[in-house]
Protein backbone atom coordinates (compact mmCIF):
# COMPACT_ATOMS: atom_id res chain seq x y z
CA UNK A 1 0.00 0.00 0.00
CA UNK A 2 1.33 3.05 -0.80
CA UNK A 3 1.09 5.88 1.99
CA UNK A 4 -0.66 8.97 0.10
CA UNK A 5 -0.30 12.77 1.13
CA UNK A 6 -2.28 13.74 3.49
CA UNK A 7 -5.02 16.88 2.68
CA UNK A 8 -5.64 18.97 5.86
CA UNK A 9 -7.74 22.29 5.41
CA UNK A 10 -7.76 22.14 1.88
CA UNK A 11 -3.73 22.10 1.74
CA UNK A 12 -2.06 18.94 0.80
CA UNK A 13 0.33 18.28 3.29
CA UNK A 14 3.92 17.32 1.74
CA UNK A 15 5.34 14.02 4.04
CA UNK A 16 8.94 15.69 3.48
CA UNK A 17 9.97 18.63 3.76
CA UNK A 18 12.34 18.67 0.94
CA UNK A 19 14.26 22.36 0.73
CA UNK A 20 15.37 21.74 4.92
CA UNK A 21 16.59 18.24 4.04
CA UNK A 22 18.58 19.22 1.72
CA UNK A 23 20.33 21.37 3.68
CA UNK A 24 21.04 19.11 6.33
CA UNK A 25 22.38 16.95 4.25
CA UNK A 26 24.85 19.09 2.35
CA UNK A 27 26.16 20.47 6.22
CA UNK A 28 26.84 17.02 7.10
CA UNK A 29 28.80 16.46 3.74
CA UNK A 30 30.82 19.13 4.11
CA UNK A 31 31.75 18.44 7.63
CA UNK A 32 32.62 15.16 6.45
CA UNK A 33 34.47 15.81 3.34
CA UNK A 34 36.86 18.21 5.98
CA UNK A 35 37.41 15.04 8.16
CA UNK A 36 38.32 13.99 5.02
CA UNK A 37 40.51 16.48 4.28
CA UNK A 38 42.13 16.49 8.07
CA UNK A 39 42.92 12.82 7.82
CA UNK A 40 44.43 13.37 4.42
CA UNK A 41 46.69 16.02 5.49
CA UNK A 42 48.24 15.02 8.31
CA UNK A 43 49.37 11.56 6.32
CA UNK A 44 50.99 13.49 4.03
CA UNK A 45 52.91 15.71 6.47
CA UNK A 46 54.15 12.57 8.01
CA UNK A 47 54.71 10.45 4.96
CA UNK A 48 56.54 13.35 3.86
CA UNK A 49 58.68 14.03 7.43
CA UNK A 50 59.28 10.27 7.29
CA UNK A 51 60.60 10.33 4.04
CA UNK A 52 62.90 13.32 4.64
CA UNK A 53 64.30 11.99 7.81
CA UNK A 54 65.17 9.55 5.64
CA UNK A 55 66.47 10.74 2.80
CA UNK A 56 68.63 12.88 4.79
CA UNK A 57 69.78 10.04 6.89
CA UNK A 58 73.92 9.86 5.86
CA UNK A 59 76.44 10.67 7.87
CA UNK A 60 79.70 12.59 6.00
CA UNK A 61 82.98 10.81 6.83
CA UNK A 62 84.00 8.20 4.72
CA UNK A 63 82.62 4.84 3.35
CA UNK A 64 83.19 3.09 7.08
CA UNK A 65 79.70 5.40 8.17
CA UNK A 66 76.36 3.87 7.64
CA UNK A 67 74.11 5.46 4.52
CA UNK A 68 70.72 4.97 4.59
CA UNK A 69 70.60 3.68 0.85
CA UNK A 70 73.00 0.54 2.00
CA UNK A 71 70.12 -1.09 3.23
CA UNK A 72 67.17 -2.24 1.56
CA UNK A 73 64.63 -2.02 3.77
CA UNK A 74 65.49 1.47 4.96
CA UNK A 75 64.82 2.18 0.75
CA UNK A 76 61.79 0.65 0.75
CA UNK A 77 60.77 3.09 3.87
CA UNK A 78 62.04 6.39 2.15
CA UNK A 79 60.47 5.36 -1.20
CA UNK A 80 57.08 4.20 0.20
CA UNK A 81 57.04 7.53 2.46
CA UNK A 82 57.60 9.65 -0.80
CA UNK A 83 55.00 7.23 -2.73
CA UNK A 84 52.20 8.01 -0.21
CA UNK A 85 53.22 11.48 0.04
CA UNK A 86 52.41 11.91 -2.98
CA UNK A 87 49.27 10.99 -3.15
CA UNK A 88 47.76 12.42 0.04
CA UNK A 89 48.69 15.35 -1.78
CA UNK A 90 46.94 14.46 -4.55
CA UNK A 91 43.63 13.66 -2.51
CA UNK A 92 43.95 16.51 -0.07
CA UNK A 93 43.67 18.87 -3.60
CA UNK A 94 40.69 16.40 -5.31
CA UNK A 95 38.72 16.87 -1.56
CA UNK A 96 39.24 20.93 -1.81
CA UNK A 97 38.27 20.69 -5.49
CA UNK A 98 35.24 18.80 -4.64
CA UNK A 99 33.90 21.32 -1.58
CA UNK A 100 34.70 24.72 -4.16
CA UNK A 101 33.15 23.15 -7.36
CA UNK A 102 30.86 20.45 -6.09
CA UNK A 103 31.65 17.91 -8.29
CA UNK A 104 34.59 15.60 -8.10
CA UNK A 105 37.95 15.67 -10.08
CA UNK A 106 36.75 12.19 -11.62
CA UNK A 107 33.44 10.53 -12.61
CA UNK A 108 31.81 10.20 -9.49
CA UNK A 109 32.27 6.06 -9.58
CA UNK A 110 35.62 6.48 -10.62
CA UNK A 111 36.49 8.61 -8.22
CA UNK A 112 35.15 6.91 -5.36
CA UNK A 113 36.63 3.25 -6.22
CA UNK A 114 39.66 4.76 -6.84
CA UNK A 115 40.40 7.20 -3.71
CA UNK A 116 38.96 3.32 -1.86
CA UNK A 117 41.02 1.33 -3.85
CA UNK A 118 44.69 3.10 -3.29
CA UNK A 119 43.86 3.89 0.22
CA UNK A 120 44.18 0.21 0.90
CA UNK A 121 46.91 -0.71 -1.47
CA UNK A 122 48.91 2.18 0.03
CA UNK A 123 48.43 1.47 3.34
CA UNK A 124 49.60 -1.97 2.52
CA UNK A 125 52.45 -0.54 0.84
CA UNK A 126 53.46 1.63 3.88
CA UNK A 127 52.78 -0.95 7.10
CA UNK A 128 55.40 -3.53 4.88
CA UNK A 129 57.63 -0.62 4.28
CA UNK A 130 58.07 0.18 8.10
CA UNK A 131 57.58 -3.01 9.47
CA UNK A 132 60.61 -3.59 7.03
CA UNK A 133 62.21 -1.14 8.68
CA UNK A 134 61.28 -1.43 12.08
CA UNK A 135 63.06 -4.86 11.97
CA UNK A 136 65.99 -4.36 10.83
CA UNK A 137 66.32 -0.91 12.88
CA UNK A 138 66.24 -3.13 15.84
CA UNK A 139 68.99 -5.72 14.00
CA UNK A 140 71.64 -2.79 14.05
CA UNK A 141 70.60 -2.16 17.64
CA UNK A 142 71.90 -5.96 18.01
CA UNK A 143 75.07 -5.20 16.04
CA UNK A 144 77.56 -2.73 16.93
CA UNK A 145 76.37 -0.27 13.68
CA UNK A 146 74.28 1.94 16.75
CA UNK A 147 76.67 2.18 19.19
CA UNK A 148 79.42 3.62 16.61
CA UNK A 149 76.80 5.98 15.01
CA UNK A 150 73.96 6.38 17.17
CA UNK A 151 72.38 9.45 15.33
CA UNK A 152 71.95 7.55 12.94
CA UNK A 153 69.85 4.69 14.39
CA UNK A 154 68.34 7.46 16.13
CA UNK A 155 66.90 9.37 13.24
CA UNK A 156 65.87 6.06 11.13
CA UNK A 157 64.12 5.29 14.33
CA UNK A 158 62.18 8.62 14.04
CA UNK A 159 61.81 8.52 10.54
CA UNK A 160 60.02 4.70 10.87
CA UNK A 161 57.44 6.54 13.73
CA UNK A 162 56.68 9.18 11.23
CA UNK A 163 55.89 6.35 9.04
CA UNK A 164 53.77 4.68 10.96
CA UNK A 165 51.74 7.45 11.97
CA UNK A 166 51.12 8.28 8.41
CA UNK A 167 49.57 4.94 8.14
CA UNK A 168 47.74 5.69 11.10
CA UNK A 169 45.80 8.52 9.18
CA UNK A 170 45.92 6.91 5.94
CA UNK A 171 43.69 3.52 7.73
CA UNK A 172 41.19 6.27 8.85
CA UNK A 173 40.72 7.85 5.44
CA UNK A 174 40.77 4.26 4.26
CA UNK A 175 37.53 3.92 6.62
CA UNK A 176 36.06 7.25 5.41
CA UNK A 177 36.87 6.47 1.56
CA UNK A 178 35.19 3.20 2.10
CA UNK A 179 32.05 4.64 3.52
CA UNK A 180 31.55 7.03 0.83
CA UNK A 181 31.91 4.20 -1.66
CA UNK A 182 29.12 2.09 0.04
CA UNK A 183 27.50 5.61 -0.02
CA UNK A 184 27.67 5.28 -3.72
CA UNK A 185 26.44 2.36 -4.24
CA UNK A 186 23.44 2.89 -2.15
CA UNK A 187 22.32 6.04 -3.12
CA UNK A 188 23.53 6.21 -6.24
CA UNK A 189 25.69 9.41 -5.07
CA UNK A 190 28.45 10.20 -2.64
CA UNK A 191 26.37 11.69 -0.73
CA UNK A 192 25.01 10.18 2.51
CA UNK A 193 21.93 11.59 4.23
CA UNK B 1 6.20 8.08 -11.75
CA UNK B 2 5.59 4.60 -10.45
CA UNK B 3 5.19 1.56 -13.01
CA UNK B 4 2.01 -0.35 -12.33
CA UNK B 5 1.84 -4.08 -13.23
CA UNK B 6 1.26 -4.56 -17.24
CA UNK B 7 -2.23 -5.52 -17.75
CA UNK B 8 -2.85 -8.39 -21.00
CA UNK B 9 -6.01 -9.58 -21.78
CA UNK B 10 -7.14 -9.24 -18.23
CA UNK B 11 -4.32 -11.22 -16.50
CA UNK B 12 -2.21 -9.19 -13.95
CA UNK B 13 1.72 -9.58 -15.29
CA UNK B 14 3.77 -9.45 -12.53
CA UNK B 15 6.95 -8.05 -13.63
CA UNK B 16 9.32 -10.94 -11.48
CA UNK B 17 8.28 -14.45 -10.99
CA UNK B 18 9.57 -14.16 -7.09
CA UNK B 19 10.00 -18.22 -7.32
CA UNK B 20 12.48 -18.30 -10.07
CA UNK B 21 14.13 -15.48 -8.46
CA UNK B 22 14.46 -16.99 -4.77
CA UNK B 23 16.00 -20.29 -6.48
CA UNK B 24 19.09 -18.93 -8.69
CA UNK B 25 19.94 -16.54 -5.13
CA UNK B 26 20.37 -19.68 -3.20
CA UNK B 27 22.34 -21.32 -6.23
CA UNK B 28 24.29 -17.68 -6.52
CA UNK B 29 24.61 -17.68 -2.59
CA UNK B 30 26.11 -21.29 -2.61
CA UNK B 31 28.37 -20.71 -4.91
CA UNK B 32 29.40 -17.62 -3.61
CA UNK B 33 29.62 -19.33 0.27
CA UNK B 34 31.71 -22.39 -0.99
CA UNK B 35 34.28 -19.72 -3.19
CA UNK B 36 34.66 -18.12 0.33
CA UNK B 37 35.37 -21.97 2.03
CA UNK B 38 38.13 -22.42 -0.42
CA UNK B 39 39.51 -18.92 0.38
CA UNK B 40 39.64 -19.10 4.33
CA UNK B 41 41.34 -22.57 3.69
CA UNK B 42 43.93 -22.03 1.48
CA UNK B 43 45.11 -18.77 3.84
CA UNK B 44 44.46 -21.77 7.17
CA UNK B 45 46.57 -24.26 5.24
CA UNK B 46 49.39 -21.59 4.43
CA UNK B 47 49.26 -19.99 7.71
CA UNK B 48 49.75 -23.30 10.21
CA UNK B 49 52.36 -24.09 7.21
CA UNK B 50 54.18 -20.68 8.19
CA UNK B 51 53.54 -21.21 12.11
CA UNK B 52 55.37 -24.75 11.45
CA UNK B 53 58.42 -24.23 9.57
CA UNK B 54 59.33 -21.12 11.54
CA UNK B 55 58.70 -23.18 15.21
CA UNK B 56 60.45 -26.74 13.71
CA UNK B 57 63.42 -23.75 12.69
CA UNK B 58 65.86 -25.01 15.15
CA UNK B 59 69.20 -26.46 14.88
CA UNK B 60 70.27 -28.42 17.34
CA UNK B 61 73.84 -28.78 18.42
CA UNK B 62 74.84 -26.04 21.28
CA UNK B 63 74.06 -22.19 21.66
CA UNK B 64 76.28 -21.25 18.71
CA UNK B 65 73.54 -22.39 16.42
CA UNK B 66 70.73 -19.98 15.49
CA UNK B 67 67.62 -20.85 17.03
CA UNK B 68 64.13 -19.18 15.59
CA UNK B 69 62.95 -17.57 19.02
CA UNK B 70 66.46 -15.16 19.53
CA UNK B 71 64.90 -12.94 16.94
CA UNK B 72 61.85 -10.58 16.92
CA UNK B 73 60.78 -10.73 13.53
CA UNK B 74 60.57 -14.36 13.61
CA UNK B 75 58.68 -14.96 16.75
CA UNK B 76 56.67 -12.01 15.00
CA UNK B 77 56.09 -14.42 12.06
CA UNK B 78 55.30 -17.92 13.75
CA UNK B 79 52.69 -15.84 16.47
CA UNK B 80 51.00 -14.11 13.65
CA UNK B 81 51.04 -17.23 11.61
CA UNK B 82 49.40 -18.95 14.48
CA UNK B 83 46.90 -16.26 15.28
CA UNK B 84 45.48 -16.04 11.55
CA UNK B 85 45.66 -20.28 11.32
CA UNK B 86 43.14 -20.47 14.30
CA UNK B 87 40.94 -17.33 13.12
CA UNK B 88 41.00 -19.32 9.34
CA UNK B 89 40.02 -22.09 11.13
CA UNK B 90 37.14 -20.76 13.25
CA UNK B 91 36.06 -18.96 10.14
CA UNK B 92 35.88 -22.34 7.84
CA UNK B 93 33.78 -23.78 10.60
CA UNK B 94 31.29 -21.04 10.63
CA UNK B 95 31.05 -21.17 7.16
CA UNK B 96 30.40 -24.70 6.99
CA UNK B 97 27.90 -24.06 9.72
CA UNK B 98 26.00 -21.49 7.63
CA UNK B 99 26.33 -23.54 4.88
CA UNK B 100 24.81 -26.92 6.49
CA UNK B 101 21.91 -24.82 8.89
CA UNK B 102 21.33 -21.46 6.31
CA UNK B 103 21.92 -19.33 9.40
CA UNK B 104 24.95 -17.73 10.84
CA UNK B 105 26.52 -18.59 14.14
CA UNK B 106 26.28 -15.03 15.71
CA UNK B 107 23.51 -12.80 14.80
CA UNK B 108 23.80 -11.73 11.65
CA UNK B 109 24.65 -8.05 11.80
CA UNK B 110 27.32 -9.51 14.00
CA UNK B 111 28.56 -11.94 12.00
CA UNK B 112 29.58 -9.82 9.19
CA UNK B 113 31.01 -6.76 10.87
CA UNK B 114 33.22 -9.30 12.89
CA UNK B 115 34.24 -11.29 10.01
CA UNK B 116 34.75 -8.28 7.91
CA UNK B 117 36.59 -6.62 10.96
CA UNK B 118 39.17 -9.42 11.76
CA UNK B 119 39.67 -10.11 8.31
CA UNK B 120 41.45 -6.40 8.27
CA UNK B 121 43.22 -6.69 11.20
CA UNK B 122 44.60 -9.78 10.77
CA UNK B 123 45.50 -9.16 7.13
CA UNK B 124 47.70 -6.47 8.39
CA UNK B 125 48.95 -8.28 11.18
CA UNK B 126 50.15 -10.57 8.78
CA UNK B 127 51.94 -8.69 6.46
CA UNK B 128 53.23 -6.45 9.07
CA UNK B 129 55.22 -9.77 10.34
CA UNK B 130 56.27 -11.39 7.03
CA UNK B 131 57.71 -7.62 6.09
CA UNK B 132 59.18 -7.79 9.36
CA UNK B 133 60.53 -11.32 8.67
CA UNK B 134 61.51 -10.56 5.13
CA UNK B 135 63.79 -7.74 6.62
CA UNK B 136 65.86 -10.32 8.88
CA UNK B 137 66.01 -12.81 6.41
CA UNK B 138 68.13 -10.32 3.83
CA UNK B 139 70.45 -9.28 6.18
CA UNK B 140 71.11 -12.01 7.90
CA UNK B 141 72.25 -13.36 4.49
CA UNK B 142 74.08 -10.19 4.40
CA UNK B 143 76.12 -11.71 7.65
CA UNK B 144 77.53 -14.59 8.30
CA UNK B 145 74.99 -16.33 9.83
CA UNK B 146 74.10 -18.02 6.52
CA UNK B 147 77.02 -19.04 5.30
CA UNK B 148 77.41 -21.21 8.36
CA UNK B 149 74.56 -22.27 8.61
CA UNK B 150 72.47 -22.24 5.54
CA UNK B 151 69.46 -24.43 6.30
CA UNK B 152 68.28 -22.36 9.13
CA UNK B 153 67.78 -19.45 6.45
CA UNK B 154 66.34 -21.45 3.77
CA UNK B 155 63.50 -23.21 6.18
CA UNK B 156 62.80 -19.28 7.81
CA UNK B 157 62.44 -18.41 4.01
CA UNK B 158 60.26 -20.50 2.92
CA UNK B 159 57.81 -19.76 6.31
CA UNK B 160 57.61 -16.21 5.27
CA UNK B 161 56.67 -17.24 2.05
CA UNK B 162 54.24 -19.73 2.81
CA UNK B 163 52.96 -16.97 5.54
CA UNK B 164 52.63 -14.14 2.52
CA UNK B 165 50.67 -17.01 0.55
CA UNK B 166 48.13 -17.39 3.46
CA UNK B 167 48.34 -12.99 3.35
CA UNK B 168 46.86 -13.41 -0.39
CA UNK B 169 43.94 -15.24 0.39
CA UNK B 170 43.17 -13.74 3.39
CA UNK B 171 43.18 -10.50 1.87
CA UNK B 172 40.72 -12.41 -0.91
CA UNK B 173 38.60 -13.55 1.69
CA UNK B 174 38.35 -9.79 3.53
CA UNK B 175 37.10 -8.59 -0.10
CA UNK B 176 34.36 -11.62 -0.40
CA UNK B 177 33.42 -10.05 3.51
CA UNK B 178 33.63 -6.75 2.32
CA UNK B 179 31.27 -7.78 -0.43
CA UNK B 180 28.97 -9.60 2.45
CA UNK B 181 28.76 -6.11 4.34
CA UNK B 182 28.00 -3.69 1.59
CA UNK B 183 25.22 -6.54 0.46
CA UNK B 184 24.04 -6.85 4.54
CA UNK B 185 23.88 -3.02 4.81
CA UNK B 186 21.70 -2.73 0.86
CA UNK B 187 19.94 -5.42 1.50
CA UNK B 188 19.06 -5.81 5.08
CA UNK B 189 20.32 -9.31 4.69
CA UNK B 190 23.82 -11.07 3.73
CA UNK B 191 22.08 -12.39 0.80
CA UNK B 192 23.30 -10.92 -2.42
CA UNK B 193 20.42 -11.16 -5.35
Amino acid sequence: MMRSPQVRNGVVDTPSPSHFHSTVSVHKLRRFNILIIVFRFASFCFSLASTIFMFTNSRRGGSDFPQWHHFDAFRFVAVAGGIVALYSLFEVGASVWEISRGATVFPEPLQVWFDFGHDQVFAYLLLSADSAGTSLARTMRDMDTCKVNNAFCVQSDISIAFGFAGFMFLGFSSLLSGFRVVSFIINGSRFHV
